[in-house]
């Protein structure tokens, strides 16, 4: 038997204890795929005095985890620790300096440091692999990276925070509010310890601009990721939605246009019936969109313990087989700096409004929208037994400039009741 | 720059012209992600004189598909030409013998030649690779033999002939027998020539049995694939299958089980609000499943020229960026030979018959089923003016035997008009 690839594990949480379980369990089924053994050698964690559920006696245990990072017994160190900086991060610059392997689910400290890290990780001729850190156990960084790495990549879309799409699912199912069901969910545990990582659309938004990277060739850039999380999706606009034939979804959109890089992660429509529309629950999808291929949906857990560590060994596995690829696909050095796009391409859009009962009002409304440039696809106005009528709109496709002179003009036309909630539709 | 890749392309069909676009409009995009420019020295395919729309003059033209393959300038031989047999396998043969790596879309020669083609390609120190062989676009090989690796797969399902999910959604949109449907779908240039291959379920059966031999770490067995075609497939039974919530499906499925590998691929009804059932037109769908990922969905096109040109890309570009697999994820003299299932695992069925209109019809039917062992989950007897009474069925998990036991039992009562109906129900 060749010589067996040895790991130093820091980090024993869920996907840690994932990934020990997996090495320990399927030893064979591991050393016949890689064609090698994959063993661990020493682990590091913050209390060693857990009881984690999974057998640690045979491993060194290292209280450190940059001293973990540089030891002579570790070929790959896998860095399960989270945090965009501190330990996380020291420790996988130790160990790039010294030349090994480092396989990673931190989107955080990717997504902030990700062009240092790779850049430094090629000038040490270290690999830096990091496919837990999107969608779970969805192999979607392989296969934006490898599987059509023969196209040119036009957009890349998806759910990709399954707490953020468990809420949503949840307020529809059961016509509930968001603090309400924001509240189930953290009772559920399914929160980070901040909850505005999920909620806010930040670690979707992180996930979405290394995917971006690797899409168009450009250093990641996640402070250009345009970010609205969903805590101000109202229950009225997740139904209303529903009624015209739409799903709100915490949609992260990425696009190379004409005016450069445009990358989004906010709540928008998308049609009912699309297999993104169709996504209940806490489950993942991504969408690759290339030039040859089409459209190219993956779909998964996107969080869990199984999952998780399923995407760390696909990384730990090509490396015990010898594959050995760029961070992002190509070369740190020809990543390209993106020049962000000042605005979204024109897309529909959902207007929600509650109207004065007043003769007239409907019309002045129609010509604030047509005097700003935008055209109406649809229109209902609901019955009501209020003062004010509900009236929803989907416009045909307009920037988000004209559509907000639309809408500061409805608020001078004197019979809008309060603000209107304006959606983007996306074009799935 | 570094050496080129350097391509010889047999087969300029829609895949190979394909190919062809993607290595002269690509150039630029394949060098930064393979880190070296990749090439065409010399083509072949049938007829020299056809107008393939795509610029051939700067390679080239070697008649005989075995000398393009050994040519010294070749270091990729690209395989489009198709055939199990004939010059495809020669081609192919000769290649590996003079050291050369091999990309091929060719699923007929790897599910009925892989064992001896992967033996003879690592016994030379070859790569064969062929991610365009299953499901087009979807870099599903990819996704199982690298993405998955760390998982021990319990099955592998899937539509992966894009002319049958047509065919059957088209029966049921447009209310039309398969018959005409089947015209349309020649007509419209959809079926191979041998249009058995597509409908018959020998494509598809295909490329189940080269994921069933990465999934499993087992030979390749298409011998044992169990085939059966939708050229049955009535239109009563799509609508009332939808009418119970299903769909049917030309689907694959592969499992180990403790009796053996099971190998179908088969009409089935999946629910209609699944991924499976959703699937509508050409494209295909691949569900994974494995002990620490859960199910996975791969969903793109799986045919057509860009598509699986992508595909072929992909295996080109990790060729060039240096990376080397074992055709089927392990060495094929690790591959187990496999005991093939002879039956498939208990599972839930629809059966459809006629039932005269005769007191205590219905009552015969159900002693005949109980008898045999099989229970009824749900039962509807629809309105009628003929003499006979349209009965639907659906059992809970039986056997298939006591599923065909119960069936000729049916005749024996003098009830049943004609032959009763079964389809698996596959629950996914």
């Amino acid at each position: 038997m060749t010589k067996p690839l040895r790991l130093g594990i820091a980090g024993l949480g869920t996907v840690g204890v994932g990934v020990v379980r997996i090495v320990q369990r399927k030893a064979d089924l591991l050393a016949a795929r890689s064609g090698r053994p994959v063993t661990i050698s020493a682990v590091c964690a913050r209390n060693r005095g857990t009881d984690r559920g999974v057998r640690l006696g045979d491993y060194d245990w290292q209280d450190d985890p940059v001293a973990l990072a540089q030891r002579d017994d570790v070929d790959v160190f896998v860095e399960l620790m989270g945090g965009a900086d501190g330990p996380a991060k020291a420790a996988t610059e130790a160990a790039i300096a010294a030349g090994k392997d480092v396989v990673t689910a931190n989107k955080a400290m990717l997504a902030l440091h990700g062009q240092a890290l790779a850049s430094a990780a090629e000038t040490a001729g270290a690999a830096l692999r990091f496919e837990a850190a999107v969608a779970g156990g969805i192999p979607v960084v392989k296969a934006l990276t490898e599987g059509l790495a023969g196209n040119e990549i036009s957009r890349v879309m998806g759910v990709m925070n399954g707490t953020c799409n468990y809420i949503l699912t949840r307020m529809q199912g059961a016509g509930l509010p968001y603090d309400e069901v924001f509240k189930e969910a953290a009772a559920l545990g399914y929160l980070e310890a901040d909850p505005t990582l999920d909620v806010g659309g930040i670690d979707a938004g992180h996930k979405l601009a290394l995917l971006a990277s690797i899409a168009f060739g450009t250093q990641v850039d996640f402070a250009n990721v345009e970010l609205e999380g969903i805590q101000r999706v109202e229950i009225a606009d997740i139904e209303q939605a529903a009624d015209m034939g739409y799903r709100i979804k915490l949609l992260g959109v990425a696009q190379m246009t004409g005016r450069g890089l445009e990358q989004r992660m906010s709540p928008c429509l998308v049609p009912a019936d699309s297999p993104l529309g169709q996504l209940e629950g806490g489950t993942n999808m991504i969408v690759l969109e290339g030039d040859s291929v089409g459209q190219i949906v993956l779909r998964g857990a996107g969080a869990g313990e199984g999952p998780t560590a399923s995407a760390v060994m696909s990384d730990v596995i090509d490396l015990a087989r010898g594959t050995r690829l760029s961070t992002f696909g190509q070369p740190a050095s020809s990543l390209a700096r993106p020049t962000p796009a000042k605005s979204a391409v024109p897309a529909p859009y959902y207007i929600r409004m509650e109207l004065q009962d007043k003769p007239g009002a409907l019309a002045k409304v129609a010509t604030v929208l047509g005097d700003a440039g935008v055209s109406i696809d649809r229109m209902r106005q609901y019955q009501h037994d209020q003062a004010n009528a509900p009236v929803l709109i989907v416009t045909h496709k307009t920037t988000r400039k004209a559509l907000d002179t639309a809408i500061a003009g409805m608020g001078e036309t004197g019979v809008v009741a309060g603000q209107p909630v304006a959606i983007r539709i996306e074009e799935v």
